[in-house]
């Protein structure tokens, strides 16, 4: 395990932690066993085949060859692992730009992205379970006459239509089916908020350029670390018993700005995992310097009930050096480093509980241990807290709404 | 006033709003009085003299003949105006692209500013009320030499520099003077977050090709409405009585992506006027319906302690019709205004208030009215909740701490 998490700074008693491991370690067990519903994702990484490895960079390579843009149309744990990774990560491949698509009903977005799609040869992937989401249908819809009329007719243009859905249920499977689509699938034991180590996440990470077997080394190697007994579960309890102290909000702080859409991902993670049966911290994601600049009074002086967890990334892929004036020899990474320092120490002095997690490098084997990392501290967390981390049961309620008011 | 504030879906008493009105107006005559500190920002569009708005117009068109890039280093209230509104707002003028920098210390950032700044012909902005920032002084200090270096010395490299800046006071007042920089003011009596309708957030607008006349004739309205005994201080007094029954975060939500930034604006504006002395909302920002599909489990079955402001734009300036499926013939913004008004459903069942404000179009002079709007705003519920609202006396924490670390 190349992550490390410090929980030194934090207003919670070492014995409190030590008492909770054990707690911990059996909500491990349980995710370990295999015979939990919709734990899928935690051997995923271990049992992934070559053969479909190999299948999503052939795809990916095609794609490559084949076209200018890559339109993903997704929403939520669809689409945001591989927004995150693809923002994050340098791109060790050649690739090809990604453009994530209907995740909203913002008019502007549409016709820009007709725009490109009429401009740019285009491959289209759609990712959706049921493939019934109203934002899902709606973009699909509304691209799919496009790309026909671009490419001469619906079977030019199915050829240039990529699924990734169920393997056997739902409308897109059915659709895909029919129309001849590539497909590939969302294993039915994986929730979307789990699922960026599946071709969901690895496919339009494949087609920007990213490794994505480094990515999946990564998650593997901490599938696998020895030290989920310490460092491991020291996140997941730290966060439990500051919630059980009465803290409110967890500030997801990042320093690179590569790094913004991560926090979006995490948001989801930790959001929809644990936000139930009337509890759960509520995730929030800041980016520093920057919004100490905005946010920074009301961490300070405010009413209190939030603690921070700050990702830090220990060595840059480059630096600069600054020439002139009282900081000339300072590089920026040293400064961006400086800074995080000062921040945990201010805040910890004003009484807020800051935990780190350093990762060395921002490489895809990293972010891959780190990826894996959350998704298996988010869900000790939830278990921890008694709620069960795989199921939604809230999100229904504005779809249900909406598809009232679109009856009327 | 064209901005439509409801609070009928808030679990306040309508006798509780109305038995606040009279405070809150005393709060606004308090603002008018022009007597209170720091409180320049409230008369500031009335009184802009034509000569500035024509100086900003000047050297905006020059730098537009001149230059293909406008780099602005600025940071928390110098620059999210600025990028809000760019963000935001259609070009109705034709404008070149600008850069934010120096809002962190990420050296990917860096690297990329510089290459931009070799590649392209660029005119250099600085916001700053002291100078002394370190974000600021490390980002003028790199950027500095590269001009001098692309332009054949630090003379002619001073030609292409704009500083905006106090009157008199602070380092990079005293630079400007000494090299020649064109330069703007920063009225003493304006804090950052209140800077908008000055040369800090009208030079890059009027740059990027905004209508600034229009934000501006907007923010004379607003100024002037004879509306804030009813609907302009509803807000205000909603927000502080929510506060008082115990919600302890107030979700901004928008449902356009123009609008992501516009929620940074708003975070700093009410974190850093509200956030002190124990008190304060925490402002949190969701994009709809993308973010439902990550915080909607939370915000229907957490812990509650959550109420929502959704701004909304009534008319689209385009939309697009989708062709097939079950949704033929809805178009995209019908759907965006159906999925808001569900969404607002959903929460008012699940105990959640929601406050709505309404704005017909994103227009400059809209746009300008709902951010004069929200500045008052924010100073009434402050003054309403008994704190300072033009003070940060937290801000200076991590930065002392950085300014020790930095000497080691």
């Amino acid at each position: 395990m190349d992550i490390k998490v410090k929980t030194e700074n934090i207003f919670i008693d070492r014995s409190e932690i030590e008492s909770m491991r054990h707690e911990a370690g059996r909500a491990l067990d349980r995710l370990w066993s295999g015979k939990e519903d919709m734990t899928g994702w935690v051997q995923a990484p271990l049992n992934m085949s070559e053969k479909l490895i190999e299948d999503i960079l052939n795809v990916a390579d095609a794609v490559k060859d084949e076209a200018e843009l890559f339109v993903v149309i997704g929403i939520g744990g669809s689409y945001l692992g591989a927004k995150a990774a693809i923002d994050a990560l340098p791109k060790f491949e050649i690739g090809i730009p990604v453009r994530f698509f209907g995740t909203g009903f913002c008019p502007d977005d549409y016709l820009e992205t007709i725009e490109l799609v009429k401009e740019k040869n285009t491959v289209l992937c759609v990712i959706s379970k049921s493939g019934n989401t109203t934002e899902i249908k709606a973009a699909f819809e509304t691209l799919k006459p496009v790309m026909a009329e671009k490419y001469g007719g619906e079977e030019e243009a199915a050829k240039r239509i990529i699924a990734v859905t169920d393997k056997e249920k739902g409308n897109l499977r059915k659709e895909a089916d029919e129309k001849g689509y590539v497909t590939f699938e969302i294993p039915s034991d994986i929730g979307g908020r789990y699922s960026v180590f599946t071709a969901a996440g690895l496919l339009p990470m494949a087609v920007s350029g990213i490794d994505i077997r480094g990515l999946i080394d990564g998650a593997k190697e901490m599938a696998t670390s020895p030290d989920w007994d310490v460092d491991g579960t020291d996140y997941a309890v730290a966060r439990e018993l500051l919630r059980r102290k009465g803290e409110r909000i967890e500030v997801m702080e990042v320093c690179h700005s590569r790094l913004e859409f991560f926090g979006q991902w995490v948001r989801q993670l930790y959001g929809e995992s644990e936000g139930k049966e009337g509890k759960g911290l509520f995730p929030d994601v800041m980016m520093l310097s920057r919004d100490l600049h905005s946010m920074g009074q009301y961490l300070q002086q405010g009413p209190g009930g939030i603690f921070e967890t700050m990702v830090l990334v220990d060595r840059p892929f480059r630096d600069t050096e600054i020439p002139g004036g009282d900081l000339a020899g300072r590089t920026i990474g040293e400064l961006n480093r400086i800074m995080a320092e000062a921040v945990a120490k201010a805040h910890a002095e004003a009484g807020i509980s800051v935990i780190e997690i350093h990762i060395p490098e921002l490489t895809p084997r990293y972010y891959g241990q780190l990826l894996y990392f959350l998704e298996t501290t988010c869900a000790v967390t939830a278990m921890l807290e008694g709620v069960n981390p795989f199921d939604q049961p809230g999100v229904e309620a504005y779809k249900a709404e909406m598809r009232k008011l679109l009856k009327k």
